[in-house]
């Protein structure tokens, strides 16, 4: 294998450079800000945790999680989410907090495989937990956070699509009772929203013409809250109805925060993780292909970490905001140059920190041999009005303390 | 091997709670503000490097570095500080940039094997980097930006140990020429900051009166700029005399910069990095044994990347001034509580928006057969006037919308 060449990082990782810096950390200070006004509290785990135990839980697919080895030949992986690191701690360091308990999150996260697709191994993520609530309010409070932190993130155009775990499921346990093969198979196609590979996989099950059309019919179930009492009519099976009452129910509560034309009832949809086990949901920003926020009811995970209690909750794809934000114009940096030599210094650098004290950034320097030529250049503006650039950097101020006193060359 | 319990995490890594997440952003907040205005933009880097490029050029000894493979089976490593991911930066994607750069960062590093000593094998350091200058007045920018730093952090009583890796080295060469081994146990005494052990290696080299005698003076050399005075006494080596005379000069524009009062020289001082090459320096606060700030010179770092450069920076330890800030008091978080039945509920949402909107931190809940009690008692005391706890959280404001226009119970 060849050795990577000196000034390469690996694939699917990115540096960020201060201009994308400064616009990612506005996003996470704005939704962050954003989910404290909802009551939430921002919580950081460590970026290794034991394979065994937030690894597994995480429903990221082994292979698409990063492991390696502790000196006592113990597996780690990185975390690839904040939902099971944060059911651990709720299990562990906040066991006796009362529900419920409500927690906000900025974090890195890694998935293995994506380079391979061009993706990112490493990427940003601003989420919230709401535990230890079931109600329907629950899920309707996550989705209108969810809608204020898209708000708060800048995303001015989006849709959220809801649907419920349940609904699916109870579908299928009534139309293809034992056959869970086939089950599957039809939840991957919706999973990727492969709607022509679901037809296909439908009319290959050879099921009666009432069925078939039955199932072929969830693809219209798209739409407001009149989308329930279709999908009421189309299954008996009493987790279905269930689930659909649940949508409902939230939908009544998004209409009460007086978000419902950002909301979207999509009863095809399943939520990318498998651990979630209600209402799942997606945000969609217009002439963006991919989700830029995903979110779901989780009931069981708490569980697996000792400590029963329902969950509820959802992620910002926080990198995926900032490239879709990534071209807007560029807030300049006000930064004043002071030039000074030796003479000079001692009142330069009280100056300097003088401005800073009132909060200009200040770039100080001290002209030598070298750099005189191209001090003189500025020097000759006398005090410069409108911004320059000087060794690359653009500067809207200039003070100069050199030869002060005396005559400047 | 035993399976890690569910509820664990790795040993070595830790999580914050809301109260430690306030106070650590706090602090970065604070000290990125205070580089940026010293004209330090920040940049940020995968937390996955190559193990062949930064990992080598990293100076961490390679049983303290994380290691893993991705699915190439390419060696990574998890960065173990910024400084050479920075370098690789710098000599890639800004390599047209001119020089000096000015690049700050927050960011959270890991050290393999520190874990082993209840260190923490992942920790957060906030810091810069001054890249293409290699003047004394750089070198005396970067102590006085680490000044105002530890300061801007909220750390009151610190002093910064400046000493000069050039020092030592032409001191030993003078007078162990070719004793490379004694040269290196030496060194590794001081920088364990084991002075008798020093002493004991002295007497053990068996050396002529006089060398023993200056090898032990510079024990003594700690103290203001008299220390360069006596140093030139103690050492006739061109390298000896060329780094004293850089301190000088660093000492002179801290003056100017009016922080000596911060600064110590002292030249038993060797920085922890193999890379440095002139200066380091390390910050101590009080009643602390171990540092908080570290930095100095490192002129060879670039060229390992393609891109010869003078560079000198320093990183606060922000994990460790946490623990030491940790005890003052929290800033109380002000919530309002909003109370509300199904009747209630669009008035009471939309209270909380608007309250929301002026920046008041709201937890909104609806009422239920099961919270019925908790509720009353707070009902009870009518509009709160003091703070008050429900379901653990704590509130200083309260506000009710059950069965508004009836009677409520």
């Amino acid at each position: 294998m060849s050795k990577p060449k000196v000034f390469e990082k690996p694939i699917g990782v990115k540096d960020y450079l201060p201009g994308a810096v400064a616009k990612l950390r506005h996003i996470e200070r704005q939704v962050l800000a954003c989910m404290q006004g909802w009551g939430y509290e921002q919580i950081m785990t460590p970026t290794m945790e034991y394979y065994d135990t937030v690894g597994v839980a995480s429903s990221t697919s082994d292979q698409k999680l990063f492991k390696l080895l502790n000196n006592r030949g113990t597996t780690l992986v990185l975390r690839s989410d904040m939902t099971s690191p944060i059911a651990r701690v709720v299990a562990s360091l906040l066991k006796d907090a009362d529900f419920p308990l409500r927690l906000s999150y900025h974090s890195n996260v890694f998935r293995a495989i994506e380079e391979e697709a061009g993706r990112e191994a490493e990427f940003f993520q601003t989420g919230v937990e709401l535990v230890g609530d079931s109600s329907a309010e629950a899920d309707a409070e996550v989705v209108a956070l969810a809608i204020a932190s898209l708000k708060a993130a800048g995303v001015e155009r989006f849709k959220i699509a809801i649907g419920h775990v349940g609904f699916l499921n109870g579908l299928f346990e009534e139309t293809l009772t034992g056959r869970e093969e086939a089950q599957e198979q039809l939840k991957a196609c919706l999973l990727g929203r492969d709607y022509v590979g679901y037809r296909e996989q439908l009319r290959k099950l050879a099921l009666d013409e009432p069925v078939q059309r039955e199932l072929e019919g969830i693809l219209r179930l798209r739409g407001g809250q009149e989308i329930c009492d279709q999908a009421l009519q189309l299954s008996g099976n009493a987790k279905a109805r269930e689930s659909i009452g649940h949508l409902c129910e939230i939908w009544d509560v998004l209409k009460a925060y007086g978000v419902c034309e950002h909301v979207l009832i999509d009863l095809t949809m399943i939520g990318d993780f498998s651990y979630y086990t209600g209402m799942t949901f997606e945000g969609y920003a217009a002439d963006l292909g991919f989700p830029v926020a995903s979110g779901g009811r989780y009931d069981n995970l708490l569980s697996q970490f000792g400590r029963k209690a329902p969950a509820t909750g959802f992620a910002l794809k926080t990198t995926r905001i900032l490239e879709l934000l990534g071209n807007e114009a560029d807030e300049a940096v006000q930064r004043t140059l002071i030039v000074y030599d030796a003479t000079g210094r001692a009142e330069a650098l009280a100056k300097a920190q003088e401005l800073r004290g009132e909060g200009v950034k200040v770039v100080t320097e001290r002209v030598n041999e070298e750099s005189m030529e191209a001090y003189k250049a500025i020097r000759l503006r006398g005090v410069v009005e409108e911004p320059f650039t000087y060794k690359g950097i653009a500067y809207t101020g200039f003070d100069d303390f050199v030869l002060k006193g005396g005559s400047a060359t």
